[in-house]
């Protein structure tokens, strides 16, 4: 495909007007003010139109689209007894495809090509990814309430089988890693064993970090006064490319491991928002070089996955918490959103527009009264854009979404078995 | 029009599935689920939608969207003095009107069909209202900076002649008011003069109150003491109709001033977030039975006028401010959102679907993957919907904007209008 005609957002956040973009293969083939001689296949006229590096997910649970809007407006604790656990008891790996295939439809809408994931039943999970063309990280989220050896948990089971099947397939677009669900779910001599394995065969790591006050100081009481990032650190966390998510409670030595270690925050302003858990402190963590990006976290708890709106969301949570708002920029933030969330994924040829990246690539519509005027082109990004502005989404070279149709997806299918599953939960929870 | 097999919203945020509602001249004239033996002319088939009442925008100042993203990441004082003051004292009248036409595209796309809005070259802006169907309670807001006599002053003359010319125009849609712009831009001469005016005819009163912690705490310094709440109600403000923009300071004696005189709270929670003002305390105010609406402020503090993503923003922010994620319930928004705003606006026959009422309504997308499943529908429009899924909005029975088309704006010329002043305005800053 040859975009003609389009305004391009640089690396930086700066834009440049009415540029020629060839794709080919799954590549970013060519980029110059004039049409090139080579043929690229179908021309896109891009005149009133953006293009701009795709998102990248930096923390999710897709098969939760079957829980949007089931448990609302209840205390962080209630909601998961009451409502979260209960309907995934009832889960069946078909559900899970279907909550997958909806998520990643909506994703897709929102200019999201690849998801960093942790749930279970990844296999299900898997299909509906590879289908449609979308890139993941995913991981089967370990828990461990006994005193059980991991080898002979399911889930690491499951995990291990994932990594060694699936890390790398689809040409890339999947990568499988590790994920300890998350410090107080656990127990030391899990998380270090998960950790060993993960270290031992190169694999990435996948956890929630201090998402709520009352979770980062049971840690502390529970192990010596060591906060859960120095706590896994002394487990062996962090040796391998690793995404916490949340971090809403993390101190400067915390901040200072992240850092040395090269861990990616994962923050997901909604939902930390949504459940009261507070806002994770993103200008300190870019003050002290760490990796940051952006997750939308399950759409049990933000509720969707918008990721225009998460960018609104990320800047002003920090502008408002710090009281300052100069803090997070707009190119602070497109930054976090794409490449920044690439980085997260070992994607590191992913998330710009630049010649020899992957075409992962996503179309802006500028001709609605929203965007204009364009002082500057990032601000009107970050906070004028309607997630539902987004024409064109393409992973890899390929066209997934275009003004409203699916090139992989049978969309009615999708939306009729994400709604007879959620139906289906219902109805056994209500005769229960 | 005869909506048909369509969902509404019902008041109390509960939804019915399939049912008719006509309408006929500018009010909703059936309900049920029948179709109706009348004819109310062109049928809109209504399966995968919702019709919900439309939104009331309770605080705006609509010609600023060509101020857009021009002054970012700056603190409050200084985005005033080196962006937004020099750019407004370049603006024409046609200038305005051209920001206001575009202001009002935005906000039907959005779902707004009435605006509260306080600027100045308020004829121009009645204009764009008038000429494109869509309602506004308007007013030139006042400000003061010597000891002139508010007879003399420009702006009170404006102010007199729109009240005395224009309120009740155009059907009703038409409503002008006082607006003193703030108790911190003006003097007590000025502002009691203002009162005893607005009280004298009735007109409605429109104030900026305790947007700032250092606005809040400087009227108390200067007046012994007294919030700008207790000196604005020891002049003789409140005994009309009013709108108090934010309140995010107020304490809880204003809190008790506000209900007892039945002034409406307009929130503008993403502006306050993005120049880290602070949250209004809104759950509070609830108990207390203060009515509270929702207000977008202008385009330069915001950026968008997008309502839907305003309403997510009103809800969470008060969960986060409050450390409580039962607070602010979809219903609460949804009602601050259309109901609330339209009688902040003195529109008591608008904002729910409601025989007699005026057919002031919004159609949804449900058919979108973001919107499904639907466990409860408020909680999907609050939390899951986009801006851009708005697929129709009606004023007054007529429709206004659906599937993108305009039908009394010619959107191309807008645009083109809004960009062209923009661009003047910037090279005569730039040339000074």
């Amino acid at each position: 495909m040859l975009f003609k005609n389009i305004d391009i957002l640089c690396e930086g956040g700066l834009a440049e007007a009415n540029r020629c973009v060839g794709v080919a293969g799954d590549r970013i083939a060519y980029i110059g003010a004039e049409a090139p001689a080579e043929d690229f296949g179908e021309i896109y006229e891009g005149a009133g139109r953006l293009l701009m590096p795709a998102f990248f997910n930096a923390h999710a649970h897709s098969p939760m689209t079957l829980l949007r809007g089931y448990g609302e407006n209840l205390k962080l604790q209630d909601w998961l007894t009451t409502r979260i656990f209960p309907f995934e008891d009832r889960l069946t790996g078909e559900d899970v495809y279907a909550g997958t295939l909806l998520a990643i439809a909506e994703s897709l809408r929102f200019g999201i090509v690849s998801t960093t994931d942790m749930y279970y039943f990844c296999e299900d999970m898997l299909r509906a990814f590879v289908e449609s063309g979308a890139k993941v990280n995913i991981s089967r989220g370990i828990t461990c309430f006994t005193d059980a050896e991991l080898a002979d948990l399911e889930g690491f089971k499951e995990a291990k089988r994932l990594f060694e099947t699936y890390d790398g397939a689809a040409d890339g677009r999947v990568k499988a890693e590790m994920s300890l669900h998350a410090e107080y779910t656990s127990n030391p001599k899990i998380a270090a064993g998960l950790a060993a394995y993960a270290n031992g065969v190169g694999a990435g790591m996948h956890i929630h970090i201090s998402e709520t006050k009352a979770e980062h100081e049971a840690c502390m009481a529970r192990h010596g006064g060591k906060t859960p990032v120095a706590h896994l650190a002394s487990l062996g966390f962090f040796e391998t490319r690793t995404t916490a998510a949340h971090c809403v409670h993390v101190t400067e030595e915390d901040m200072d491991i992240l850092a040395r270690k090269g861990v990616t925050v994962a923050s997901c302003p909604v939902s930390n928002m949504k459940l009261s858990s507070g806002v994770c402190d993103v200008p300190r963590l870019l003050e002290k070089g760490v990796n940051v990006a952006i997750g939308t976290d399950g759409a049990a708890s933000n509720n969707s996955l918008n990721f225009i709106e998460e960018m609104k969301f990320f800047a002003l949570a920090n502008k408002l918490a710090r009281r300052d708002p100069t803090l997070v920029s707009p190119a602070d933030t497109i930054r976090a959103a794409t490449v920044g969330g690439a980085k997260s994924q070992g994607r590191t040829d992913c998330g710009a527009i630049r010649v020899g990246a992957k075409a992962d690539l996503i179309v802006l519509d500028l001709s609605v009264p929203n965007m204009r005027p364009v002082h500057e082109l990032a601000n009107n990004i970050v906070y004028a854009a309607s997630g539902s502005d987004v024409r064109l989404t393409m992973a890899d070279g390929k066209v997934l979404y275009r003004d409203g149709v699916y090139t992989t997806i049978d969309i009615e299918k999708a939306l009729f078995a994400a709604d007879r599953a959620t139906e289906r939960i219902c109805e056994e929870l209500n005769r229960a």
